[in-house]
């Protein structure tokens, strides 16, 4: 045995030892593997958007607000639904005048950390994409420099902007911002898994436990779910097929080979809430989603996937779905912001009813 | 002069006098005038549908829950926004796919002290009209047979049902019996008149003071918005025109000539926060509200209103208007429920995109 391979081998004996150490630990708290999954001690924020409580309550104020859309009705909760999880329960979502949309709603939950936003990553920051939902066609229809206007028509929302963004008045800028400001108060709550790493041994199941080794081990599903969010915020190709034209994801961002088909890894994070899962909601239940990775995806236009089947007992799949939804936090019921009142300035005056697009239905409601 | 001429002006006298009186004591809230404006001492409610803890919470959750629509996006508080005064801020509706409906959302304040529901009356109950909406096909476009399936496949909806009417089951009669019991929940608060009424003399301005003598007397608000709840509950043509077909109302319902045109009297509690106004949103502000009643209305397919031209002076209008915003409550923030998770039973399985009934859009979202 030369020297090389003899140390070859050490390493690998060190570093098995200190994996079995890491779960020998884990129920102490103590371990290293576990540290990777500790919340992140701050939210990150930009230095010209600092949070406070004006620009926090202005956001929330906005989130909710179907004025936000160009047919008064549509807000970004309408889609984002704190009692769904901040999603929709939908496998793709729906947007103006009921628009079947072509991907799944992602939840707006620890969004605060990606470094990307968008199922493609199109997006760099929060404060990037907050508009993007609302100028789409499809989506909330509407117009943003119209919105500044119908915005700054009501006094209440002239008195939140100047609290929040001092002298900055209504704008595209200053309406992202605030968004993005109450997004990053949507961040996850303990679940037992953060128990669990915080040294509470009974905090998870045994099944989870072998979840949670299975889930970092055998089945590596942490090269893409990675740390306290569960997502490396990269791309990567899972071999999910689309019933309809396929969506290249990424792609169409970076066109690498590579990026075809590759989507970004969603969070794992309150999962339960978030069925039905996949960029495309293809599958209704974790069970199902665990088939996926077990049989190594499926063959979409010859594009090989990143993953590869998996020899997993039934157990074993039972074990990482216990594992995750131990992910899973009490569920916080959210209080509805109080919008300000008044009618936008953009519903034209006296029989304005005459103004609207479609035609008054003649059946009679309500 | 008779005895009887004599007779009738001194019952003349004594009546104004007693208004007076009526008026001097407001202040010390000793007015039997002012008696007529204090809560109900309860909320009715059907003897087969006593409300509990129970009952409202299941309640509260099909009232927030998109599932209960066809496109399960849509829920009850879609339209009637606790953000918005439980209404829209439109002029009208809006329903499944965008359909522009052609009536005002009423707001579900105080319904619960209504005899009558909708703008023309066709409903006798709660009961009777929670599920209205939700199978209209403008509006939340939901097979009511359909939706009980739906709720019956989600563990957490057989929980809530069971808890709330023991041994009866999942079905139309409790799905609509919860949602009202949630519904007699939302009741006004209390507003600067109430504190008014019960003594508390600058509670209200003078302005809003002349403004309540105004409604009461010469204006005669009162005629048709009486009580705590400021409705008599029943029908009036108060000339209100449409800018597309004419709408008859209450005629529909009961063909009298004296319905045709004619709308259910709204509650004015909470008035300040669901602009815009009357039963086909007409009207942006409550100036222009009272400008509709100076001029006596507008003339609608010959039909007359029941109402009459008003002299009043510029003040007079000032003052109505103050009054009428010292019915609007503190702001209250509502507290969304928890939904229990789960997808619904009607998602297909497996690659259930193939499923819609629209096309994917080719675009990419989100």
């Amino acid at each position: 045995m030369t020297t090389r391979r003899y140390m070859r081998q050490a390493m690998t004996i060190l570093a098995l030892t200190l994996v079995r150490c890491a779960f020998a630990y884990a129920d102490s708290g103590q371990s290293a593997v576990l540290q990777a999954y500790l919340r992140p001690p701050t939210v990150p924020a930009p230095a010209d958007n600092v949070p406070n409580a004006a620009r926090i309550e202005l956001g929330k104020a906005l989130f909710f607000d179907p004025r936000l859309s160009g047919s008064n009705w549509i807000s970004c909760a309408t889609c984002h639904n704190p009692a769904l999880g901040w999603s929709d329960a939908l496998p793709t979502g729906i947007g103006h005048n009921g628009k079947q949309l072509s991907r799944a709603t992602p939840t707006i939950l620890n969004t605060a950390y990606l470094p990307v936003l968008m199922w493609d990553g199109r997006s760099g920051s929060l404060e990037d994409q907050a508009l993007g939902p609302v100028e789409s066609a499809d989506e909330m229809h509407q117009d943003p420099d119209v919105l500044v206007g119908k915005l700054a028509s009501i006094p209440g929302y002239r008195t939140l902007f100047e609290r929040a963004y001092p002298g900055q008045g209504i704008s595209k800028a200053t309406i992202a911002k605030a968004i993005a400001s109450f997004e990053r108060t949507i961040v996850s709550g303990e679940a037992p898994f953060d128990r669990w790493v915080q040294g509470q041994s009974d905090a998870i199941s045994a099944s989870a436990k072998r979840g949670f080794e299975l889930f970092t081990n055998e089945a590596n599903c942490v090269a893409c779910h990675s740390g306290f969010n569960f997502t490396d915020g990269s791309f990567h190709n899972i071999g999910v097929i689309d019933p309809g034209p396929a969506d290249n994801g990424r792609f169409a961002v970076k066109p690498l080979k590579a990026m075809r088909g590759a989507f970004k890894t969603p969070t794992l994070r309150d999962i339960a809430l978030t069925a039905p899962y996949m960029r495309n909601g293809i599958y209704r239940t974790l069970e199902e989603v665990v088939e996926h990775y077990v049989r190594g995806g499926d063959v979409r236009e010859n594009l090989s996937a990143e993953i590869h089947p998996l020899n997993l007992s039934a157990q074993d799949k039972r074990d990482l779905v216990e594992f995750m939804l131990t992910l899973t936090a009490a569920p916080v019921s959210v209080q509805l912001p109080v919008l300000p009142s008044g009618v936008t300035a953009e519903l034209p005056r006296g029989p304005h009813l005459a103004g609207l697009s479609s035609p008054a239905s003649t059946r009679r409601n309500p």
